[in-house]
């Protein structure tokens, strides 16, 4: 499962989005086509990545709306909780506390850390943001999962690796800077400005 | 131009990303197996959404990397300046003003507003915030063309709107919500879960 590509995940998410949509439309059935044509997106690659895991869908009758975002929920551990804990607890940190921490069913932002001593116990976001040097305890005592890291970007990897010594088990990346991973720690970096430059196409 | 999917665009920035690494690690010429192993992608897509745009690359020798690289930023809009305006200065705002201030090439957040009274006249990031009531004329000082919405989700349909009647060219929306856009403005929907989605397949 390890070969799956960044990508192929990325389109996967995508999709289950669509799935969303079409259910809070009241869609209960839809071809690879029509999911294509209302999204634009490409039929064939629809019907391929769902092909890697699985058969889905029924030739000529497309597929059952609630079930496959069940099965692409599945897929994408989605049908379980997964705890979050936030690193660094300036603008961004403190955003994402607010956005990510509400209303998210598979996601739940259940600690945060600083290692400025003015942010430690402070509360944002109905959290009390904890020292930075007592991550080990801070990640045991609430169960997180996964790190969200919100540092600057020099302060990446250290805090990286104190999150995998804490023993997270994934790290979503926020810092614009390469971060290296170890292999037992799964990093997604995000670019925010990946999506500044898909816009800019319009625009040309 | 304007049917090409969202999801090839997504491809072609993180084609364009993984080129400016190979830049950075001194490699001049890389062929769409190499880099398909490299970054974990299909190197059948690779071609093919390549090909879509032009002829790249020689059959068994491989990409020019800086040449590619340079075909592609200038595909994507990026080999001249836009200027954002953000809209919306609470953390999230004030983190994306810094984030996206700060040292990339094709873009420069050039002003903010902010409908809070208690905001207004603030400086962030070198920029004073401005009165949402003057977004007009904010824009048509400033120059601005993209902009970033960083309001909350209520707030979300009422800003673009205003955005668009306001002459900007496209608008990047970072509030949680769907916003009915108008044919003439381009609309991006960042979705910043999407993310711990993909990330939340490697721990299931």
């Amino acid at each position: 499962m390890e070969e799956v590509s960044p990508l192929t995940l990325n389109r996967l998410s995508f999709y289950l989005r669509c799935l969303r949509h079409l259910q809070e439309s009241g869609v209960s059935r839809v071809s690879s086509q029509e999911m294509a044509q209302r999204y634009h997106l490409s039929a064939t690659q629809i019907r391929k990545d769902l092909a890697q895991f699985g058969e889905f869908g029924i030739r000529g009758v497309g597929y059952d709306v609630d079930a496959l975002a069940t099965h692409l929920s599945s897929l994408l551990g989605l049908d379980r909780h997964h705890a979050l804990l936030i690193v660094g607890m300036g603008n961004l940190g403190s955003a994402l506390a607010q956005y990510l921490g509400f209303n998210y069913g598979s996601f739940r932002v259940v600690a945060a850390v600083d290692n400025d001593p003015r942010k430690i116990g402070r509360k944002v976001a109905n959290l009390t943001v904890r020292s930075s040097a007592d991550l080990k305890e801070v990640v045991r005592e609430s169960g997180a999962e996964i790190g969200v890291l919100a540092v600057p970007a020099e302060a990446a990897q250290e805090n990286y690796d104190a999150l995998a010594d804490a023993g997270i088990k994934g790290v979503l990346n926020f810092a614009p800077v390469r971060v290296k991973r170890r292999t037992n720690v799964p990093l997604k970096n995000v670019d925010l400005r990946i999506n500044l430059e898909e816009l800019a196409f319009f625009l040309r």
